[in-house]
């Protein structure tokens, strides 16, 4: 009962300056990720199968076979027989990355499986927001993506950090590669307050910790490729590499990790994950690819824009939303562009095309046994102020007219720095980048106009602050 | 309810293969560090302190007032005030290296708190060890060390995790510096199973954000005095810097972190704390010395010497003991010293008296606000083969006979290989150290001769494999 009952309130969060549920502050009580149970099932996975009568919600349909046309077929078949798709999970498979990594994958013939708890929804409605685009229930989501292609999409609701749970997924879906997408994400939401703070760093990294120990004692072969950030880096005064620097030192040379300067909790998590990792991979030979990803901008890809259902989410408020999707939104209904501070921050950016593209490809070209590969995941370097500049000259041929204005930043950072970070790596292994003058007007700015009535504008300025976190519970008003 | 249910069961390790307490590995049931708290007030603090007739276990004195000889007072009284003694926390202070230091800045007029879960006892219990010496309750501890020298220690039993204890001991106790060993800080203990990993990371770095925040929110003055490691910077084939290294890449130059390269679950929360503590100090002002502590010998020291209730404890297992220690150990009891694989391994050590000089150096030359300081806490590098060929001299002086074995190495490391680590920022502040030369007789052989009838040599060999550490928990047999 101990059990059932603490898994009733895993997240201390309280929502309303009329009805906080304050937090109980122990040990104990820590908030921990999201696990869905129901009352009819408590104890049991809500797995989408079909075929498999003892669980609820069964909707899983058997995987087309298309062979010939398989980047998602293994080369370790015996002669004769049929390949067998490449298995991967996606954990984290119905955010904002994760969903469109699954279908594209789907899409390529990869049999996958998204294993999520849905948190990413329950904080929209704990903290009163919404994406921009409306977007399905996960349930939706997979049953149009199998009524539209006849793939099918497992799934597998429930948390990372219940390794009862992992262990179930692990053993039943025999994954061959695994994509973690499932932490926290946002650095706002980890600057709430303490209680968020040690949420994000306790999901993100006894979470990454469990996904190892499953891969080393379930699949040990399972190749990892884990979403880093590029904000692990921080804003150093040399060229960043990826992930590893050599250094000459008191007539001594040594290849060592690149040295780290997180930012914020969120980011810091991403730092012990990476450290983690590398040491697991040391000590039993995991194959791990750290996906150092930069700010991803963009909603459409070739898979969800083929249906209404498929849609993904567009997050432009000050908790969720990132620095170029914010700004379109920002134009579409006519409020000024934010840049925190001087707007010399400067950040690797990628399309949301290219983030799956990478995803694919670090999958198709696995680590090594043993191997801790970090690869910087983002295809062009802009300042907030040359974003704002872009923004305005894109609305300018739609016939806005935008302004910039400059907030105090919620943020502590440098706001003019040196920023060359090398990213090489994956373009070696063949991606081809969409550039923002491209995808601006296309799949951003237009995109934004479209759905400009649903924008709330309240959600659009910073929220959270660096330096004014506190201890307390902070409450968020209607 | 769900809170007090869950507070029952703090520690997912299961000791009897007869009676194993299975884990509920889900999320809710991580194993978190203990909350001692009694039936009879659950959720009270236990706190001695004889002038509060609401507390339970009341032992505190008045402390003893000694002008003119005080390192523990303050510089910032207003002229013809007395100056009041400077406060410290030592949070961790029934451990090993904690209670060493709370004695000693005891005697040296601090006022002193130790804050403490206990859960050190806890974990002898639960593995069936126990240390060589005899060591008496903490409440025994203080009450000896009142009546012997008429200073008094305040004593706070709870856990750092639980924020609402921690809040309750600083707005009580309001700290000038805490010192935080209250960390689990065995590397072998972190390697027994996925649980006992999972609970070394959460306790470790979830309690340090604790205090971080408890630092901002009621004491943002106060001087963080953490205890890092060494084994967190691992074993590169360049100099080891004291915390930072300048890089010049590229043809430009920055003053970075020292890169990490930990080699337990131990030992890689003291890397994320680091990264954790240096972020607050840049985004809150924190002032902080992380002291990358090396491998610490010896058990005596002034104060402990005093009464054998003051003893310290002396682990010699293969789980909490160092090498050294169990070295000595090894050689008075006729049992072979074991040296793990090649013996090449090399590492700082340090005396524990040097230990309790080195937190009292840091103290009292605080580190500036903002400032995340970190000094290197060693005086000496050895390898294990010249520990075995020092422990095997002093033993000829003894009349004994001390052989040494190989035995396969538990652990995932380098066996041979460069190691040149700095360690100048103490002996500038002042720091005198105790040679192991000296001290290799006098504070440790003859120490451990003394002891031999108590010596379990069942827990002398290494019982931890880094490799073979697995998802399911680990039973410990009688």
């Amino acid at each position: 009962m101990a059990h059932l009952l603490s898994a009733s309130c895993p997240l201390n969060i309280s929502c309303s300056k009329t009805t906080p549920k304050s937090l109980k502050q122990s040990s104990s009580s820590f908030p921990t990720s999201l696990t869905l149970r129901t009352s009819i099932q408590p104890f049991k996975t809500l797995s989408l199968n079909k075929n498999n009568t003892k669980k609820l919600f069964s909707v899983r349909a058997t995987t087309l076979q298309q062979p010939g046309t398989k980047p998602g077929s293994t080369s370790s078949q015996t002669s004769g027989e049929q390949p067998r798709p490449t298995r991967v999970m996606v954990i984290g498979g119905d955010g904002y990355c994760g969903w469109a990594t699954s279908l594209h994958l789907s899409n390529k013939n990869y049999e996958v499986a998204i294993v999520d708890n849905l948190v990413r929804r329950h904080f929209d409605d704990q903290l009163g927001l919404d994406s921009l685009t409306p977007i399905s229930s996960i349930h939706d989501r997979i049953r149009r993506w199998r009524s539209l292609t006849q793939k099918d999409i497992n799934l597998y609701i429930g948390d990372v950090c219940d390794f009862e749970f992992l262990s179930e997924a692990f053993t039943s879906f025999k994954p061959d590669a695994v994509v973690h997408f499932g932490e926290q994400r946002s650095a706002p939401y980890s600057m709430i307050d303490r209680s968020r703070a040690l949420y994000t760093q306790q999901n993100n990294v006894l979470g990454t910790l469990n996904v190892l120990f499953a891969i080393k004692e379930f699949s040990e072969d399972c190749h990892l490729v884990k979403l880093g950030t590029m904000g692990e880096y921080g804003t150093p005064n040399i060229d960043i590499e990826e992930g590893y620097i050599t250094i000459t030192h008191n007539g001594r040379t040594d290849t060592l990790p690149y040295p780290k300067q997180a930012s914020s909790f969120y980011h810091l998590s991403k730092v012990h994950d990476s450290n983690n990792i590398a040491f697991t991979c040391k000590a039993w030979g995991i194959r791990a690819t750290d996906l150092n990803q930069g700010v991803v901008y963009g909603v459409r890809t070739d898979e969800t824009e083929m249906h209404e259902e498929l849609y993904n989410r567009f997050d432009y408020d000050g908790i969720f939303g990132t620095a170029l999707n914010r700004f379109c939104v920002q134009a579409a209904v006519g409020h000024p562009l934010t840049v925190y501070g001087k707007g010399g921050q400067t950040r690797g950016y990628l399309d949301i095309r290219d983030t799956v593209q990478c995803v694919e490809l670090a999958i198709s070209n696995p680590a090594k046994r043993g191997e801790f590969r970090v690869f910087n995941q983002f295809t062009e370097q802009f300042s907030v102020n040359q974003l704002a500049s872009l923004v305005t000259k894109a609305g300018e041929k739609l016939g806005i007219e935008v302004q910039t204005i400059s907030v105090p930043n919620p943020r502590v950072e440098a706001e003019e720095h040196y920023y060359n970070a090398k990213h090489t790596k994956l373009i070696e292994l063949g991606l081809e980048p969409h550039l923002l003058s491209d995808s601006l007007l296309d799949s951003l700015l237009n995109f934004a106009v479209q759905f400009k009535d649903r924008v709330d504008t309240k959600q659009i300025m910073p929220s959270v602050s660096w330096r004014k976190i506190g201890a307390k519970p902070k409450t968020v008003s209607a």
